[in-house]
């Protein structure tokens, strides 16, 4: 499969990349300089600002916000704590909807304290959704389930793949798709065909990059730069735009002992230029 | 699901669970004073004795060898990488008939060196499987197929899911089938309809099992004790017994920092109590 160079206007910042560093004003200004024009921030980085003023950054700088991570984290041990789940997931959609996010990133949650039911978690997980939805439709935010590597199954996210993703998606109907992450699906024996599905479906809201490293040294923090592991990038992007994705690719990169140690503007000139080679 | 106490008859200790502390004399030694049966030795550890007096010891103390750990690792950067595995897999088979045991428990390999085509490794790993299969039939050795980790595809197995790997059994044909391990598959959304599928074509033929901790600290080597993670291990086992499998239940145990620091004769009663009583 033959790619083209992705052009700089297809690049977005996944402002984790840079938080050791920038907040999320320093995090515009240092993509505005660089040339960037899209991001994606953090809920923590938006309410360190206030959300009043983030937008107006955002805003400001001409940004454009390919996602607002994150929404999610839907099951939990008591009725409370569901309820206060959902409230929350009611505050991100509201910051979502004022920032003029594409969409809103779900990281779904995994087991309850204490629970090994994982079926349990998953239903939890669709209710939680169904029920937000409720309140996305009619606000036009689009809900991005991004379904994580199995690693994180127990304390993160308990749905995995794409398929289960997509088929949760087919359950609840319009304004919810997907988030196709490299770093959590490259493995998938079945991806091919679940990227095709998600296409087809219209399904496809955001696409993250970075790579796998081998070894990887640390479960969450240990992510590559593109070209630095051993997923083949090019290949999963002409994937993805086969199946008919037109929107951006936003690198999202959590490295505690690499990236996030560096001067910020320099990750920045490498994620364009790994954007441009490896991507 | 309800399902009954196992019994320690149904037990079986890989070595790897005490290999810090015990070679493989020690070990079956510690085994068969501990009541245990059955053991599932590394090729490495019957290396360090020898194989033929690996296969006396085994076979002084009535054990059970419910598998051979490891062939695979079939994926290579050249022909002769691949020639260099296909014969070390012909000594693993040697070894596994040598030692008597049920099946050689095949860890499939990742990458080769420089790859990033997944595809490619797996379309090796197909063919390893088959050409070794040549000379597994005849010999009348089955071929456990042991899914691993997503977490593991790049550098160890490239085979990560239970449909992936009876898939590969299917076109494949008899002699070969899966090693079920719990740490490995415990996450995966289409697990029990995939159990079920391999009870039907008589495929399972180990049972692993551990747990996954929550933190995880480390990708390799911080699998916990049954009972200490989140793997629901009681309706795993029902549903593998469900499906037709009578076998032992092996415990498989990496673990750096936790049992392998431990006495070995106090692993090994805390395997028989947690099999019995959260397995």
């Amino acid at each position: 499969m033959t790619v083209d160079t992705p052009t700089l206007d297809r690049l977005s910042i996944n402002l984790a990349t840079v938080r050791q560093q920038w907040g999320l004003r320093e995090a515009v200004e240092g993509c505005a300089r660089a040339g960037i024009g899209a991001i994606a921030p953090w809920r923590d980085q938006v309410a360190a600002v206030g959300l009043a003023e983030s937008a107006r950054i955002v805003r400001d700088h001409g940004m454009r916000v390919t996602g607002l991570c994150r929404g999610g984290m839907f099951p939990a041990a008591t009725p409370e704590g569901l309820k206060a789940a959902h409230e929350d997931n009611l505050k991100a959609l509201e910051e979502a909807v004022t920032l003029g996010a594409d969409c809103l990133v779900l990281v779904v949650g995994g087991l309850p304290d204490g629970s090994k039911d994982i079926r349990d978690a998953r239903r939890m997980v669709e209710d939680g959704i169904a029920r937000l939805l409720e309140a996305a439709g009619p606000a036009g935010m689009p809900l991005a389930i991004e379904p994580l590597h199995p690693m994180y199954a127990a304390d993160r996210a308990c749905v995995n793949t794409l398929a289960q993703a997509l088929d949760i998606c087919d359950r609840l109907g319009d304004g919810v798709g997907v988030a196709i992450d490299a770093y959590h699906v490259w493995w998938d024996p079945d991806l091919e065909a679940q990227i095709a599905r998600a296409g087809r479906a219209g399904r496809i809201l955001a696409y993250h990059i970075c790579d796998w490293l081998v070894p990887t040294t640390d479960l969450l923090l240990d992510r590559g730069m593109m070209g630095d592991g051993v997923i083949d990038l090019k290949r999963l992007r002409g994937l993805v735009e086969a199946a008919g994705y037109t929107g951006l690719h936003e690198v999202e990169i959590f490295s505690k002992d690499n990236w996030w140690r560096r001067d910020p503007d320099e990750v920045l000139a490498t994620c364009i230029e790994r954007h441009r080679d490896a991507s």
